[in-house]
């Protein structure tokens, strides 16, 4: 592992973001240049960038670090403004100053996962031996290989250990990596909306996404980059398909139910007649203007091969055995992509590993995209569990 | 409407298939040509053809006729050996002489659908002015013109009324409109794992399948067989997507789990690494083989229009109000395509409308595929509800 351009967070290149009070003080965009990345495929992947961001501020004894992991399509830029979609960040709402995830008390960091594209090493990165752009040339990477680059940056930040570790979806997953692989760097851990492997369902969901990204022929076998072309069809199609999981059917038919777009009756035709129909489309045109297809490739796959209790003997409590990390478990109702069942079943494990584990399940009808939105229950939760860990580890 | 090359059961072109054990006496394979059909979108089809195939024979008074209404993407070919599978019909195992739908005792039809690729007049037709295939040139159709053309059958054959109407998922709208829209000629009737309208998150997921085949540049907007191609790999997409949906999370995790394929780890690759994976690449690749894709569209277009209430006023129960019809409804537990919350709201409408209705919500893990399934609950319950029914209706 190269060292060059190592940074902390005192002297690393700050860019202070003004957008109208969607920011404030103690925000900074930063990228950890030429460390190199032992990889599960058994490669090294070297030179990666490691692109996060942090807010608020590393108390001196740094016991202070709330880890975020981003899900499949999020990024680093999960609170004030972030500069890929000119929008608040996906969880403005709940990390800033006096928000529960307080800034004011928290140092919060939030890194670009590899294999992304929003500044971490990914398929759009140029590759070190100056002969282009990754593409399909991108190893596989794992969820594993995603929180060692976590890892690779606290060691960089000079930060021993984490006092939480949290994320939804993806970022759950990431979560509970954490937890099982590398527990001694975590006090509390908050997995929501996830689960200690990826279901059959789930892979087929990500397998119909991938195959309509590789049907498409702007996709070039991956090498769309070198015919300065991409697989926007391709891409739409599963985001499209992806789309749908988020949402819970009663919270479709709420917000569109069989309502016509811009109509008093039916075309008899194929464009868009329903609302729903309308709004996946925008869902999917928007989506591929901010997200490379690759990377989509990649990502989804690394959820895919996700399996805990794979990786230890087949005994999902053998991962967390002698676990001093306190977690604290979410789920919600209305979610079928990531469903209760999943999230009992890890408390289970955290149970018989004799771990410290509060659950809730949340009752709301958003489906897993609950995780990204105003979730009242959520948010005193995670608000309790977070104050009452702070007591735990003597945090102000 | 046209009237040559008439048919009755007597004289039509009888095929007699053979192949051992498969087949059974009394399955005629027939054409009814030349038909005009008035459509919902205010245009009329000239000359269709509705191919059908019937199993049993007709009684003296044509009072044992049980009409079985396909789903998308099957047939005509219910019983017997299928000469598009090559493989037994689809409800071979409900269907023939001493089975649940006993063909000793009803004369039964099944007529593939308007806007279908097996035989009747569909996309894939010669236009009848000569001037080559209708592909996108077909009208779109409405679940309600396709009972139109199975009313059309039953007045070629001189069959008055049904003594039963019977179908699931699409087979199940079918069902739901000859009792709504020809409630006179509708002795009973089992609408099956169906709803009395396509729900928002169904729409969505037709349009995903749309999105997928209109993607390909194969598809030639629709005149694909004027450029001798096919958008194979946009349909075996769709095909995956709702394949998907077809099945429940508990069956695809008994099926398949996280088993891999063929192989002792995962590849660190886009290969089909889990058998989840392969079975549904099986399925979109097999589906291209024996369905059109313009078919595709103009049939998904059909359910998703699907809205009883919509055409009565937005009250359900008002397109059943003083119907004679019995109805027997079921729904399966596990099914979350047309889960039981669609029947339930189909029955209180046919007990608001003072309708004589049986409910079973049958307890299995199968998903929507399970009326297609020996599901024992379900063939009980029919062949019950049949035997009442016959009973009732004075049948031998």
């Amino acid at each position: 592992m190269s060292d060059t351009e190592q940074q902390s967070p005192q002297n690393q290149a700050s860019q202070e973001v003004d957008n109208a009070g969607k920011n404030f003080d103690g925000i900074t965009v930063a990228d950890l240049k030429a460390a190199d990345l032992r990889l599960d495929n058994g490669s090294v992947l070297e030179d990666v960038t490691l692109s996060y961001r942090t807010f608020g501020t590393l108390n001196e004894d740094k016991s202070n670090v709330i880890l975020v992991c981003h899900a499949l399509t999020m990024d680093q830029h999960l609170a004030g403004d972030s500069p890929i979609s000119g929008k608040p960040g996906w969880w403005s709402h709940i990390v800033g100053p006096g928000l529960p995830i307080d800034t004011d008390r928290f140092f919060v960091i939030c890194q670009n996962v590899i294999g992304g594209c929003a500044g971490s090493t990914g398929p759009t990165s140029q590759k070190p031996d100056g002969s282009g752009v990754y593409g399909i040339d991108f190893p596989v990477i794992t969820i594993a290989d995603m929180v060692r680059a976590q890892n690779l940056l606290l060691d960089h930040l000079g930060i021993p250990d984490l006092f939480c570790v949290i994320g939804g979806s993806m970022g759950g997953m990431q979560t509970l990596e954490w937890a099982a692989a590398h527990g001694d760097r975590v006090f509390s851990a908050i997995p929501i909306a996830t689960a200690a492997r990826h279901s059959s369902q789930n892979i087929a969901f990500h397998e119909v996404g991938r195959q309509a990204v590789l049907a498409d022929p702007e996709f070039h076998a991956g090498a769309y980059h070198e015919h300065d072309a991409r697989p926007r069809k391709g891409l739409a199609v599963a985001r499209m398909a992806a789309h749908i999981t988020y949402l819970s059917e009663t919270a479709l038919h709420r917000k569109f139910g069989r309502n016509l777009q811009d109509r008093e009756a039916v075309s008899y035709g194929f464009d868009a007649d329903f609302q729903i129909e309308s709004y996946l489309r925008h869902q999917g045109m928007t989506f591929v203007e901010r997200f490379d297809a690759n990377s989509y490739l990649y990502i989804t796959r690394a959820m895919d091969y996700f399996d805990i209790a794979a990786d230890h003997g087949g005994n999902l409590a053998t991962a967390f055995q002698n676990t001093k990390t306190r977690f604290c478990v979410m789920s919600f109702t209305s979610d079928w992509l990531f469903p209760t069942s999943e999230s009992i079943a890890l408390v289970r494990a955290l149970n018989a590993a004799g771990a410290n584990v509060s659950f809730v399940e949340i009752e709301t009808d958003k489906g897993h995209d609950a995780f990204l939105l105003d979730e009242p229950e959520m948010i005193s939760t995670l608000s309790g569990f977070l104050r009452a860990a702070a007591r735990d580890r003597g945090l102000a």
